[in-house]
């Protein structure tokens, strides 16, 4: 149990301030809200509030909040964590913002160019594996696809508690000459690292348990992730549909009902709590715009994972220990 | 019905020559076998055979087949076709090679430069969306992505029997400061086309209806669709042990087994017959290569579909009307 609680941006998100905090109330851990005292107050008189005058709009671009709006809940949030009065950040805010604000108010660990969001999916074999970025990079050099290998290997050391992760590079086949110019590139870097390199490979094989760190570009990453969502809910309404058909639908439609629900909440992304930002000096999750208070949920036990495996300290050391390109 | 067989080429996939003439048996239209007739007419004694002497194999560069085995099946099928002998050629063998027997073999249309591989996905609201490129190119600039929303759309008119379809551009987020370089240059020139363009779109709102033409490169496409059919199977999986863990699962699997059955099958993309390669001047169908007879016959009744529909008639009408950039 971290002795600091951890940071919420209880301004960020579509459902703020309501759903941050219900999600807070859910947590049984330490969490200290960050936004208007007042509203806040209101909603969980029992939770200790951080001041921050500001509010995030829709209409605020990115780049500028931290500048235009330095007492935003999420300018404050990682204030309060730079100065050690708090043992994490989690938003589900902007996450443009949110980067930003982080890497200005908390630095980049050494060697690390840009940040990158991480999850945990689900696999086919019942395993788990780490998949990056999410989309904080959608322009990637292919040093960077490297910097990304070294991170998320460190974080799948801390957070699947495995020995040595496979790697393996998101393609679109698996022999050398497939990929795209910036996978091609990247390949011999990644080759050049000191990590079980399972060579490019291909989704299908990902979510199969061929690699237990997949790595890729921030716009690939993004549109596997929001892939995987979609068709979830496109499997779920087809079963549904398929449900309705069978002939004792009413017998069996009871006992599918709790089937589809558990099934749901296994694969729905907001589950694992969101992506945390690697290579800042912080943890700092950041997660689903759309999140309900279950999801906030897991967002603080993500974050609170992450810092008690020390998930900062083995990136860092892994960037420091491995003589990265770039 | 047409009058011509659709060429089949029945040394091309992982499960050839089985699969393939599996398929055709299965199919109950004219289908022409190409491939080494011994073996051929020993599987298949009441269907007709054209001889080709030639196999790819594995080790072959997908660039270097037309020149250094001009008598392999894929080669003699699209020469069967460029010479009207055939209506349509079908492949599950290595769609490089496809791609070159048929752009160097049946021309490309005006005004195009790079074929593209589309398919038909369902969507979680019961429609169906067109989905392109899916692998024919991994590095696209932007005048490229501009004509495959064209080809695209003429396509999603004749096979989703649409009269204006909507399109939407693969990106991680609706706003166009987001996407990737490549999609904010696309942006301006598919908003030029005299299309339905409802902009930017993220996987997860195409496959919920938001758009009937998806548009991406061809490393996004086959990342996407790996990744749909990935899920798929990690969704049936969980289905599966979730259905275990029912109190009175032995009453209820007997009702789920059929459902779940039904729903692979809707939702596996060799169910869709493979992607039809858009932009030559002849109608191509590129099957999975681990195509099993079902996939083989989807794949035959694509091909039928497109001859029928007058495809290749609709897209290059399409390209004419319409002042294409690139």
């Amino acid at each position: 149990m971290p002795a600091l609680p951890i940071a919420l941006d209880a301004m960020g998100g579509d459902n703020a301030p309501d759903a941050p905090v219900q999600g807070a109330l859910q947590y049984r851990e330490s969490v200290l809200l960050v936004g208007r005292s007042s509203p806040l107050r209101a909603l969980a008189p029992a939770l200790p509030v951080l001041e921050a005058s500001q509010v995030v709009e829709m209409e605020d671009k990115a780049t500028a909040v931290l500048r235009s709006k330095p007492d935003a809940s999420i300018n404050v949030a990682i204030r309060a964590l730079a100065e050690k009065r708090a043992a994490a950040v989690v938003s589900c805010g902007n996450s443009g913002a949110v980067m930003i604000a982080a890497i200005k108010g908390l630095g980049l660990l050494p060697h690390v160019e840009r940040p990158a969001l991480v999850t945990v999916v689900p696999r086919a074999d019942g395993g788990e594996a780490v998949l990056l970025d999410l989309g904080a990079n959608v322009d990637c050099k292919p040093e960077l696809l490297a910097q990304f290998a070294v991170m998320g290997e460190a974080y799948a050391r801390c957070v699947l508690d495995l020995q040595r992760p496979r790697v393996g590079l998101i393609s679109n086949g698996e022999e050398r000459s497939k990929g795209n110019a910036q996978v091609r590139a990247a390949l011999p870097l990644v080759e050049d690292l000191p990590l079980d390199f399972v060579g490019p490979i291909e989704p299908f094989e990902a979510f199969h348990g061929a690699a237990d760190v997949v790595v890729c570009d921030g716009f690939v990453g993004n549109v596997m992730l929001k892939t995987v969502e979609a068709t979830v809910d496109v499997s779920v309404n087809l079963m549904q549909r398929e449900i309705a058909r069978m002939p004792h639908w009413r017998l069996s439609a009871h006992f599918m009902r709790s089937a589809l629900r558990r099934f749901r909440a296994r694969t729905n992304s907001s589950a694992y709590g969101g992506g945390q930002l690697l290579g800042v000096n912080g943890v700092v999750v950041v997660g689903h715009g759309r999140s309900d208070p279950d999801a906030v949920e897991a967002a603080l036990k993500v974050a609170h994972r992450c810092v008690q495996q020390g998930v900062v300290g083995e990136v860092t050391k892994a960037l420091d220990d491995w003589g990265l390109p770039g």
